[in-house]
């Protein structure tokens, strides 16, 4: 999508043919600067300290540290080692697993000489691959939008509520909730788009604002707390989010808060959308509340925030007295029943077991 | 209640028996102030500048800084300048209004050598009563959360999620919500609250967390988004909640998120109630989503947090990108379907128009 007017990816080949660049996404929304990864050091680095985010993203630049250090040391004990250090960076992470799994099979039976090139074109291929996904996803989208938008008479303001960032900073480009936004945007429809803050690390005011923001989609930032109101009032049309997982029964764990604002959808017969690629699917899992365990990551986000004083520096500031405890469940799970559809790469589907094995019967049938 | 170990008002009679003092509530969390009126200037400047706030205090304030006037000039003119300087400070607040009619009414007909007196005895009386209406919502409230408890066995933890402020700080004492928990937690059930953080003002995260960390109640904040998650999972026994207007059908117009709330308690059964003293039933409305208008605040409070650096000194951040539209809708309705009961300074009744002239049969009649 586009920064300052021009189409950019979260991580492209440099002009040298041989680095990588990326966007620093510590500093948004307040300053946007790339970085080079030129080694295995710079790569682990971008990923452990979060320069690059997002499951998609994460995977596409452990593919291509995996390919720097082939540059370094293409022996076996030099394959072993980048795989072990670049896993090590976050290891909950599964496209990070994926993509080196996926590397290290391709770049084993091949002769040293030969893995540094092979790496390199695999990691570009991976990013395009992700692409695709994306794009996929967004044609889908776009079509339940359109219909959505004809069927309430073509308005000039067609509302769209999204919660956290599921956009092309998560991945490498078009994003998955985002990305049916942008091709309606970039189709004529006249999107809006209520981008809910998302404390306690307000990811929709940085990152989703700054997003829609350099591509031109016209937006406002709202509290988590007024969707609601906004919905009651009839001025949401459609709500869209993404997910870091999703159950085989349609239950859907995303970023706290996103089961509040489904809840409101349904009270106000709002439609809730949520976009998935396919590989997020757990096939494993039947009962998203009972089953998914939700991680506690500690009371600091909530006590602090972080942000840029009037003098344009940026600093962190403490809300809540001292004293005071918090709690911070980071995801939460919202129950198949509130939810209208899944967008996948392959189509829209029932947020059920029957529609999602409608999609994927190799999956569903394994799964049973 | 009690600051540092000591019982508190948030107005108060100084020992020279003739100014008062007050909270400074801009300074909270992050430091505990008093500060002392002496004139009718520095009332005006307390309600203006928002260092007294909720409507009960305003309207105290608003009685102790028009006695305050009297000792400067007890004339006629005297009385309709303070009356009308005092109004003109926050002219939409209804208590403030209230107050001032009462004591003017009071000492219209008095020479003007009684009125000082006067007006100091009536305006340490609203005071009093105030206490007084917030003391018995606690009472009723307490029998309910005692019930509760009683119900699941008197677990060692009885978890109650509160959203806003509507405590001490708001009130001259006890508060309106928060005076059941007061209430419970003095009568030794063992309460731990939830405490909302309440964006955009955080109010939760600010007042809340710091009026029941004084008065030792346990308790933890956490972003508004948190609160559906601990509702599915059996961590909140009860909600309640205050209001600024209630219709008199039991639509309850409250900070913006008590209708999330409200819908996450009535998915999980969790009891969900509002605590409110009666002269803020507004008996003339009975669709509380179709009538009341929602103040837009504007979008500064929702770009921009206030909070103590890491050096102590506090200061404003921007957390959203430059050029990132914002809305601020202050407050919502939760629809009387969803809220289990009132609990008012006469006892608890349904959220209708039924349960509402049990209680309060004299505006009800009136109301038809």
């Amino acid at each position: 999508m586009k920064v300052n007017g021009t189409p950019t990816r979260t991580i492209w080949l440099a002009e040298d043919g041989r680095t990588v660049e990326i966007i620093d996404q510590t500093r948004l929304p307040h300053r946007y600067e790339t970085t080079r990864l030129a080694s295995l050091d710079d790569a682990c680095r971008a990923i452990k300290d979060m320069l690059v985010r997002g499951a998609p993203l994460i995977g596409a630049t452990a593919a291509h540290g995996l390919a720097l250090a082939m540059r370094e040391d293409a022996s076996d004990a030099g394959l072993a080692t980048a795989y072990e250090r670049l896993f090590a960076t976050r290891p909950t992470a599964i496209n990070l697993r994926w993509a080196l799994d996926d590397l290290r099979t391709r770049l084993a039976p091949l002769p040293a000489d030969q893995r540094a090139a092979a790496a390199l074109a695999r990691a570009e291929a991976i990013c395009d691959e992700d692409v695709a996904l994306n794009a996929a996803i967004g044609e889908h989208g776009l079509a339940v939008f359109r219909a959505l938008w004809e069927h309430k008479g073509t308005p000039d303001r067609f509302n769209v509520l999204t919660h956290c960032n599921a956009g092309w900073l998560a991945t490498v480009d078009w994003g998955t909730a985002l990305a049916p936004i942008y091709k309606a945007h970039d189709a004529g429809i006249p999107v809006h788009v209520w981008v809910d803050e998302t404390r306690p690390r307000n990811q929709g005011a940085s990152l989703t604002a700054w997003e829609l923001n350099q591509h031109g989609v016209p937006h406002t930032v709202i509290v988590d707390n007024a969707g609601g109101h906004f919905m009651q009032h009839g001025m949401v049309d459609v709500c869209i989010v993404g997910t870091d997982r999703t159950t085989a029964t349609g239950d859907v764990c995303n970023k706290i808060g996103t089961y509040l604002k489904a809840l409101a959808a349904k009270d106000n017969g709002v439609p809730f959308y949520v976009a998935l690629p396919s590989p997020t699917i757990d096939w494993t899992v039947r009962d998203g509340v009972a089953e998914i365990p939700i991680e506690d990551r500690g009371p600091g986000e909530v006590q602090r925030l972080w942000g840029r004083l009037d003098s344009g520096e940026t600093a962190w500031i403490t809300v809540t007295p001292e004293g005071s405890p918090a709690a911070n469940p980071a995801f939460d799970v919202t129950p198949a029943r509130l939810v209208t559809g899944l967008v996948t790469e392959r189509g829209v589907c029932d947020a059920s077991a029957a529609g999602l094995a409608g999609l994927f019967p190799e999956h569903a049938a394994a799964a049973e």
